[in-house]
């Protein structure tokens, strides 16, 4: 079984997104969906022959550090080289670089696939695609020249190594320093923290891309460095060497995603710790930056994933499972009926239906930004895309962290107290989303991106962007006179959001930072909300259109799309304008509350 | 430590709900402040001090079936020993049943602390107390004789024995048979599920308070008994005998709770499982139903106990945590703020305070609505309590179960890679509490019970009471200028939920009873935010009238609940509006939903 609804996955590409035209560019000429569709059927196949069988024995068996080493259980090597094998590290790397150079959609549906499947195990390939993708748009001729192809070919991992004890969320305390060694490269030192893939004997060698300082570095984040730090020094000719002075102290103990490694990394605890500056001195952070949208994204689909894996795995159970009898039914010999019948249950699979494709939705719409940006030749169609997608960033990667972990919570619920146990997935998967609010940016932080930075950029361009796309959606949609209903909703929301943004963006202009951006988390949900509404009226209108003339199978898929509308609209939507009308009063009660009165 | 805070607990004891005045009631007529205080520093100290310090232990090492037996790490019998010793299993037992008589509230804060602690370790003696409540309610006086006083004395413990793998939610399905022995008692066989606290080896004996059918038994919950089934048989001179044929078959792996035993259980494997009738034939579901109330008020409890110990641990965490600056600070090289100083942490913090300090009022406050019903002479008085908490106790049950279970996510938050690492408490007290939705009922089945029985019942008796309580406080409160506010909104708020609940109940009537029932958790949920926003309001009066002539600590603590008042009003009551719009309109998206367009 594939880990996420096929028909669902090619609504979306093919009705819904349009990826079929990306065939028309000249940087997907070479491809068409019959491509699309093997390399989705082969990842789809790989997660669950692969993956899916030991994401339990993962769970229960962590990595181990023994005598320095640090120690998976074997099935993680078995899967990982054939995910390598298969070439899904370079799926959407140029071909130029031994890439597939497939659209980064089609790269992330399979990314969901594996994620559904075994999100700790595939966080090592994962890694090193991203760890690549940044060494390709910052790294010199001669670097990309050494590391690249092994990476993106696979025999070599990668990994990113920001955060340290004193700098979590705030990057720019960054203490590890670099120093010039006299030979052109950088002797590193300093204690890394939270470091994901740190060790592991998976490929035979490790890039570190390292933030530091130089002596002269300034305080802040305009002070920051990257460098590149191999696991093995790496000889003339391109082999591994010696072992380079990094070393993990320690491993993390997780809630969930607990077969990925997490570590305390030290660098240079001998002196001996060999690294190459990447990128210009102090643009370390910028540079990384270029990578983050779409590492970002990867983050919300990660939790669309374990979303989407919950869901069907509770569906499947509903449908199964009997229980209980409905509200007429007054005779307790009769028999059970499945709990599917249940309206609560429906409720709580349907509250899930929407999350979770929903945020694919949402998810797949940014990656077909991101290929629009790289693919199609109309200069004001990217900058367009380009807008978008920045301003959107933020959202794809908070919205499915927040209501995909509820969708797990809502599975878990399904299946009672099967669904607490260990021998069920659901609960891992629950405890395995909930590290989505937290990497890669704190759900508060990405509220302050959102509201201090991307919401007002270029004059708030990008928003007018959103706006128009969606008064398109609501224009198009609205000849369907079931939908009338929720267009009206979502114009008017849409309205009082705009009203909301403008008075924020007037009080931040004012001086008034803190209070305008008291509640920005908040806004980041409410916001969520209203673009997630808009994708599900799309979702619907291509539903409604294809309605008439479908087949029976089709007619309950769309008839489920238009459901899933309904209930987004009218059970979720309908929270948005009390959160709006916070917003609109600069509501300070969080902000007066003082320390001493808790 | 205490595990909660001593000065809330003096406040709501008695500065809210004036628990001293019990003292003069008869039954608590050799008892004070002082005693309850004396009993609940106590309590405090013993559970910081044998309970707290090993509850990460117990869930990193759970229960093991080894050669039949179940194995525990031996704190647990340490700790549970000392509780026994100190008398705490006999603390709300009548002075005549060798307890200490004491008020059932003082009792439940004493619970609070001890699950505060190591839910886990303390759930073998509350599930004692629990059954030897029902014992002492449903037993014959030779059972009581027989069986009682080993209970209350913690030498014998107790389990509750409902569930069988096709009766979870549904317990009219039980199948277990009880069949005449021809000497007075029965011989039971069945499969059991979800026993909690089946077997272990810190009791001299093990008294199973067992759903079985006799032989004529009609189908479904009116066809249930209960039987006492013993661990050991017990001799003539009420010594602990053979064993019975009672036999743990697997242990269920958890998400959380996991240092409390949960079992399949088989009974009569050999065709020897013997016990004894309780209560009469076929009302056994009737005996239990009877200390249903009071432990739902537990499971409640549980879940504020435990999301109030994340509170303190994430708060101390944000007072200690140096990270980042302010909006306004532009200097990279100054210092790092603690966290507590970022909008976003307060208001994280806050929502956790307004949801474990008002789901804490909540529980006290039912829990002081059983001691009003035990010791106040006045029978009106008593009646009206009476029905108030039976209205209250779906709430009481599920409102925390949902509300502080997302303060233990705030508390992570907080925390951030650190709150999702197994080094910290808070992500076990989050795995923990996600099991109070599920268990002494589902979510979704309390909704059910509220909007499909307890409103209705009486014609409306209960609800005209809770007006008439809430239009009270309204009442006092509007004298203080800076809650007049709040008295208006939680008016207007009352008088639609009335209006629902009206709807509803005539929906019922007129035989819609599943579309009436269809979004009933929807109801559980927005009537438990007005409850705990009344609740609030409650505490804010209070506070209100205490600060002008405060202490200068206190009056911090006062203008703590003020702003959590403020809080709980402004950013969480508010939501409220939206979902009774939905009840209003009786929307049936959810339960129009068909199977197959899932």
């Amino acid at each position: 079984m594939s880990q996420l609804n096929r028909r669902d996955l090619a609504f979306l590409l093919y009705e819904v997104l349009d990826v079929g035209a990306l065939a028309h560019t000249a940087r997907y000429a070479d491809q068409d969906r019959a491509t699309w569709d093997a390399v989705l059927e082969a990842a789809a196949t790989l997660a669950g022959a692969k993956f899916a069988p030991f994401a339990a024995k993962l769970d229960a068996h962590e990595p181990e550090l023994v005598d320095e080493r640090v120690v998976l259980i074997p099935e993680v090597k078995a899967a990982v080289d054939a995910f390598v094998a298969a070439g899904f590290v370079g799926a959407a790397f140029d071909h130029e670089d031994g890439g597939m150079q497939l659209p980064w959609t089609i790269a992330q549906v399979c990314a969901a696939e594996f994620k559904a499947a075994n999100i700790a195990a595939v966080g090592y390939p994962y890694l090193t695609i991203a760890a690549a993708n940044l060494l390709k748009h910052v790294g010199s001729a001669q670097q990309k020249a050494r590391y690249l192809a092994p990476m993106i070919a696979g025999r070599w991992f990668g990994t990113m190594v920001l955060s340290e004890p004193q700098a979590g969320s705030s990057v720019g305390d960054v203490r590890t320093r670099a120093e010039p060694d006299g030979e052109g490269r950088y002797l590193l030192r300093g204690n890394k923290m939270w470091t994901s893939c740190a060790d592991h004997e998976l490929s035979e060698n490790i890039i570190h891309f390292v933030l530091a300082r130089l002596p002269d570095a300034p305080a802040g984040v305009r002070g920051l460095s990257l460098f590149l730090v191999p696991k093995f020094h790496v000889n003339a000719d391109g082999s591994p060497g010696a072992r380079n002075d990094v070393r993990v102290a320690g491993l993390n103990h997780k809630m969930g995603y607990r077969g990925t490694v997490n570590a305390v990394f030290n660098l240079g605890e001998r002196g001996e710790c060999v690294g190459e500056l990447v990128g210009a001195p102090h643009e370390g952070l910028a540079g990384m930056f270029h990578m983050m949208n779409e590492m970002r994204i990867s983050v919300g689909l990660g939790a669309v994933a374990l979303g989407y894996a919950g869901y069907r795995h509770s569906l499947a159970y509903a449908c199964e499972r009997p229980q209980g009898r409905l509200p007429g039914e007054k005779d307790p010999a009769s028999p059970q009926v499945p709990i599917i019948r249940h309206a609560d249950i429906k409720r709580l699979l349907l509250a899930q239906k929407a999350a979770v494709e929903g945020g694919l939705m949402l998810n797949l719409y940014c990656a077909h930004l991101v290929d629009v940006g790289r693919a199609v030749a109309d200069e004001a169609v990217r900058e367009r895309a380009a807008r978008l997608l920045n301003l959107l960033t933020p959202i794809a990667k908070s919205w499915p962290s927040e209501f995909c972990l509820e969708a797990n919570k809502h599975a878990i619920q399904i299946l009672g107290g099967y669904g607490y146990t260990r021998e069920f997935p659901l609960e891992r998967l629950y405890r395995d989303n909930r590290l989505n609010h937290i990497h890669e940016g704190t759900h508060g932080i990405h509220g302050i991106d959102l509201l201090g930075r991307r919401l007002g950029a270029g004059g708030g361009a990008a928003f007018r962007v959103l706006q128009e796309a969606m008064a398109a959606t609501i224009g198009a949609a609205r000849v369907h006179q079931g939908l009338v209903e929720y267009c009206s909703r979502l114009e008017d929301v849409l309205a009082t959001l705009a009203d909301v943004a403008s008075r924020l963006l007037a009080l931040q202009r004012e001086g008034a930072v803190t209070l305008a951006l008291a509640n920005a988390t908040i806004f980041l949900d409410a916001f969520g909300h209203v673009v997630v509404a808009w994708l599900w009226l799309e979702q619907a209108r291509v539903a409604a259109a294809a309605l008439p003339a479908a087949q029976a199978a089709d007619r309950a898929f769309y008839a489920g799309k238009l459901a899933a509308c309904r209930y987004f609209h009218r059970y979720e939507l309908s929270r948005v304008p009390d959160r709006l009308a916070l917003l609109a009063r600069a509501d300070d009660t969080c902000l007066a509350m003082e320390d001493g009165w808790f």
